[in-house]
């Protein structure tokens, strides 16, 4: 039998995001009520690339279900190294294993990957793809702080590499929102995720903005992402840009008194210190909900019968 | 009071071959059974030198035995840079756990490391010595398949380096089995292990052969295994030997319908994918057949007895 | 609500250390007592320094009590190399976990990192500061072998660098000791840690030596460490000065027969291995009592009422 797998959120309807949102909240306000739902069970991470939060709490939502994981570790430690092929490594790592994540830097891994295997495989991010758990992160940090329906949200900052930018613009065509993207010019969104989006959406709801100052009053959230240095060839470029897109108390004088500034970590000069302590900022809280929303996807798909409801327009049956 | 250690296949009777290849098949079919077995449990692990699906495997098993882990990581992050000998390293460590994994490059080193402790020790390989419970594992994934008697088995690729294919040869000494042995010239068994073989089983039980065409319609198993291409000093010629060793369906026409075909793994371009969806493949079965090999040993050398049988020539008392 | 964090073996009464003492002798005795305590619950392991014992006692403590460990692994592979301040790094694994342990090169991170969490905090070694639980064991030790009151301990080697070495002298002036520090005089105490001795205990109980050999007949206890090639310009130097501070069966036979012989490993050349089979060796018990210390801390951490008593002058109510 096939299970369900989760590579993008482009898969997930509006009904199978609010079932897995509805109960992440479950599971937040009561973890304790399934520290023992998945004892024996084990989750293989193949992260292929490094990361510190997106693994570590797949790993601790695996074990508040009180299952367990298996770590590849790291590519130069592995069967990688004496050229095996991904198509190679899933099929042995499926056998020690109930479900998959991986990490991989190729665009389509993911997909390519799950076609070669029995069970759920999670898209942990593949390159410029997809980060589908990402997005339900910052879906459920959104709705717990603002709601969202009737949402009007500004996202800032580099907008054309950000694959996590791209898969929460999708996701957010599901609901009733205003988006308003705002960056320099050379780091506008891609026109095709732009065409996309008008795609999935009336063209009211899409804005491009090259300045922050115009739109900051109206927003209920505001998302902001790191502006690489590396994408830049000069060095006085990058620190004027950057220097334009950072946030701090004076930036949010014009804000609303309920705006969140969400932020997907890690940050460098983006966000001042100072905001840390406002009621501004869900940054650090958006982080954490990576955990309530992993275990509600992970028992999902992990459920006995091997159906989700993750890959069908109508999940909340 | 001392436990049993499992340092070599060549300690293992064919008794106690029997005991664990049958343990194993129990749980596989019924994991659940031992899932809180070992609870508060913890095996430790020394991996001086990389390895994916030796250290999954053992991992999983230990999981699912409901034990757990800890991990000395690489050499790199472990006071063996500071100089700390193995003997120290092993006597630390053994304070922390109820048993010992250790995978270390020289020869000898698990024996050595054994003297030390006096919980448990399994050899995860050491150099070019032994590595028992791949042995284990390719066994009981034969008499899966094939059956460990009346067997007629192609051992093929690189005969010189391989540990693998040397205790696999010495343990199948134990049962009523044909061994051919497939390699070029350079790559052949070295005399020793012939001399070895020969002591144990009369002579007419083992052949060597420079080509696979002659043996290929007799054979019950075909176990392949990679030739390194850093053995050649000349990157034609490797390719010139690489070439005659490779396995596609051209070659298994001339072959038994029942033929099982074999592989350690990682595999590079030794057996071609378009024999992965056919019954001949058994590699990716051999290599989840690590979890249950390795939760019958474990849990055979954690009993409370301290006495796993696995020393004497007796072992399914 | 703050929870106790463990920052210095400073910050430990009388009291309080008995406290902890006494009760990791109950569960070194019984430690299956507490094997569910902690179910579900996880510790963070942020380790920016390699360590291969304190980081595996620290995991094997918490298994051993039900409970399970998330890690950050190495700084290679984290957020660390984007840019991340540490602070921001503890609060986004504290909401993974529900305590942390910290290792970081720079002295006074750990003070730093505690005042951003809520969670409770314990230094594993932040530089040349402090590294309370590294005490509290070595506290354990001697009590178990030669009892912490009317002690007479000899401390040897490099006795300027090692913070160790200046937070165990710290801890032992709570009891009733004679402290000897032996060393080259370029490896001597910082005169301001043996300003801070004096502070804490009337000027007898404090006294320095170029050569163990007019103390060790007095000794009850001596502690060793690692004089460190690399502090020394000149590898002659280095070899005059290593050499004279080395240990064998010739050099204890000037000392009492119940002389327990400590070192925090790994050693180099500094105990000759003829000793580990005498009754003298108590270094091996000591890295394995980092288990039932570290338990004890970890459990008296994470109780309910988030009060371990770790603060104030009176740990035992």
């Amino acid at each position: 039998m096939r299970h369900d797998h989760l590579i993008t959120s482009k898969q997930l309807s509006r009904a199978n995001i609010e079932t897995i949102l509805d109960y992440a909240a479950e599971l937040d306000a009561d973890p304790s009520a399934v520290s023992d739902r998945h004892a024996g069970t084990v989750l293989g991470l193949l992260f292929f690339e490094p990361s510190t939060r997106t693994k570590m709490s797949f790993e601790t939502a695996m074990k508040r279900l009180g299952g367990d994981v298996v770590d590849m570790g790291s590519v130069e430690s592995s069967s990688v190294t004496k050229g095996e092929t991904l198509a190679d490594t899933v099929r042995v790592i499926e056998g020690y294993a109930d479900a998959l994540v991986l990490r991989h830097p190729k665009q389509g891994s993911a997909t390519m990957a799950s076609e070669f295997v029995d069970v759920p495989l999670v898209n942990a991010g593949d390159g410029a793809g997809h980060h589908p758990t990402q997005t339900m992160l910052d879906l459920y940090t959104i709705r717990e702080n603002a709601g969202l329906d009737d949402l009007t949200i500004g996202i800032m900052g580099d907008l054309k590499y950000g694959r996590t930018v791209h898969s929460l613009a999708y996701a957010l065509t599901n609901f009733d929102t205003r988006q308003h993207f705002i960056s320099p010019e050379s780091l506008q969104l891609p026109r095709e995720v732009v065409y996309d989006l008008h795609q999935q959406q009336d063209g009211t709801g899409i804005r491009e903005h090259e300045s922050l100052e115009d739109v900051l009053p109206s927003l209920d959230v505001l998302y902001v992402t790191r502006i690489q240095r590396e994408r830049f060839p000069d060095e006085n470029e990058y620190q004027k840009v950057a220097g334009e897109y950072q946030i701090d108390a004076a930036t949010l004088e014009a804000a609303s008194d309920d705006l969140t500034v969400m932020h997907p970590l890690p940050r460098v000069d983006e966000i001042a210190p100072e905001i840390d302590e406002t009621d501004h900022a869900a940054y650090f809280e958006q982080a954490h909900n990576g955990v309530p929303v992993r275990m509600a996807l992970l028992d999902l798909l992990l459920s006995d019968d091997g159906d989700a409801g993750l890959t069908g327009g109508d999940g909340d049956e």
